[in-house]
């Protein structure tokens, strides 16, 4: 194979984690943190339970609170100018994918001036950035443990992927305390998100054996623990969800991504659709459409989520491919394009845009942007 | 489970990577590196390859090659003092297990001072190190990725166990071309050493979902590989075997090690035995001693081994170990103790020392000093 690159941030998982924070910030030279949360964390009494952990460790915190669903760059120049004036250094999220990006995005600009777009696409970011601690509250994203930002371009009304080594944080804390209170809607959308990044790092001509094997054990564990998740509420089947959006997140940061992100992507520019409700009607259309590129692949994640194999790769690839349906389904996800999104008419040029995603250039069958609208026109 | 770290490296994987080191030097703040590497490494050309790698990006190299089979604290404390004299600036090491961990001794002491029996145990390095990348030649130690330094008290004649997050190099380059020009002694005991790190991480009690996908593979990948790779020296198979080798860093670096690393280091200690000449022969008889503790994760690693699972958990693990006695067998390695060291006379008092090594620590059954003693007995 080609040369690889892999790279993590140091993890530190586990119930009550949380309490670390504080000793993180200090060991990367902290004394004004810059915190970046949301409104959501602080009803659910999380952003105080952090401000606490910080205080007791001697830390000054200035709160960065303008974050939104799907972060734009117009967000992330307030947090830039915010960061510089209050003079903070170590830079530290909390919440999901949302406030991580928008975290990543303001350490971008702080570290390297100009506007966010400059570094759109991959390893355009070649100056040291503020340190950064990720602490995600959802299991999906991967934000924390990625080289990933996903950022809406306002103007072109487009979600740009911006990938590089710089934005995998120092630390990444992971406490799965933290998905108690998230509520099924968000602990369902996230955890078909890390499904999403598994299945398409997986089938990525970038993955290798350091990525594959964290890619199936977010599959086995995202597919065994939800539906025990939704009902108990268990704080192991909790924790095994967390795990299984850390190792979806090391696979997709290292092997990237596919199609459905990139249509994903473009339509959650356009449309401001959360990304968790698109995989669900995308993924199963994507992966048939990949399936001639890819059987044998196909087939072992259709092995990981059936617990063995059938007669040929073909069979035991469109029996997983049925089965998440199925699964998805069950979860009361949407299973139409037109249930999320209000009409069809900008699609030709969504997928236009999808083609130019640099999630599509790992996917495991070439794509045009006809081929993108065939599957968003099959998916409606 | 309780709250755990993962740490890694940032990791450059692939054939003709070595070309690259000369701009991660740069990176790091490079002008003098200093590069440790040994005669082997010299007579094989590969220490002129990577010192016109490190001309061509600009830097100055001084040149430490006092390095030896089971590094000594007396050859670290030469490098530290080197180091310090000619103001070098980034720490680069070629090598096996060895100029590695001498290599990671000297950062210890240039970083932190005092004597490297300072650190001996976990978590005793707080300061900050030179940047530190390493190269490996062999596919076996793991040390590129990981957070251990195994280094010998000359007066003690103990291989001290040095673990430190610091101790994870800044950058692992691992190139699969260096491993042409290992012979096939040094290919299968450090194939061996890997999957002694494999089994005895995923029995570790501090295994956790994302280390011990990496322990299988490596497990998967050696036992399939190696005598492939010994056949044809196939570049495909000898790239699996350092994939292999990386997996396995991965897990023990994170999770440790047992009862068969703690007597190996003491072993080595007095001895001087080469590290991976001692696994074929304990590995089998420390695993026998652990089958009642952990039957169900042995049994994980048999049908890894097999390929399917017999009857029982009992049937699957004994048969897995089984296999692994014929495969060493197979191999040509040793099977006895008394093939590779003198005399069995300093069994108590090297089971004594073992047992207060940290790899005993996470042994899945808990092993005294007299356990041991059997083990080596029998073993004998």
């Amino acid at each position: 194979m080609d040369i690889r690159k892999f790279s993590l941030p140091e993890i530190i998982f586990g119930h009550g984690s949380i309490r670390y924070a504080g000793s993180y910030a200090l060991q990367l030279g902290g004394k004004r943190v810059f915190l970046v949360s949301d409104q959501g964390l602080e009803r659910s009494g999380w952003v105080d339970r952090l401000l606490t952990v910080l205080e007791e460790a001697g830390l000054e915190t200035v709160y960065f609170d303008q974050v939104y669903s799907n972060p734009r760059d117009t967000h992330i120049e307030a947090g830039a100018a915010l960061y510089r004036e209050s003079q903070a250094d170590v830079i530290l999220a909390l919440g999901g994918g949302s406030p991580m990006d928008t975290a990543k995005g303001i350490a971008a600009l702080a570290g390297c001036g100009g506007r966010i777009h400059d570094y759109e696409g991959a390893n355009r970011i070649s100056r040291p950035l503020p340190p950064l601690i990720l602490l995600p509250s959802t299991a999906g994203s991967g934000s924390d443990v990625s080289q990933f930002a996903i950022i809406t371009d306002t103007a072109r009304r487009v979600k740009m992927s911006i990938i590089s080594r710089s934005l995998t944080p120092n630390v990444s804390i992971i406490d799965p305390d933290l998905l108690d209170t998230v509520d099924d809607h968000l602990l369902i959308t996230s955890a078909v998100d890390a499904l999403a990044h598994a299945v398409e790092s997986y089938l990525s001509p970038l993955a290798h054996a350091l990525t594959e094997t964290q890619a199936l054990t977010a599959i086995r564990l995202i597919t065994r623990h939800l539906p025990r998740a939704l009902r108990s509420r268990d704080p192991d089947d909790m924790e095994q969800l967390s795990l299984a959006s850390t190792a979806a997140g090391i696979s997709f940061s290292n092997a990237s991504l596919g199609a459905c992100h990139a249509i994903a992507h473009s339509l959650g520019g356009v449309f401001d659709t959360p990304h968790g409700e698109v995989h669900p009607v995308l993924l199963p259309h994507v992966m048939r459409f990949n399936l001639p590129a890819c059987t044998a692949r196909m087939a072992d994640i259709g092995e990981v989520i059936l617990g063995g194999r059938l007669a040929t790769d073909e069979e035991t690839a469109a029996a997983g491919i049925a089965w998440l349906e199925d699964f998805f389904e069950n979860l009361g996800a949407a299973s139409r394009l037109s249930h999320i999104v209000p009409h069809a008419d900008d699609f030709a040029q969504i997928c236009h845009m999808a083609a130019q995603d640099a999630c599509l250039l790992t996917n495991p069958r070439p794509a045009t942007a006809a081929d993108l609208l065939a599957i968003c026109t099959e998916a409606w």
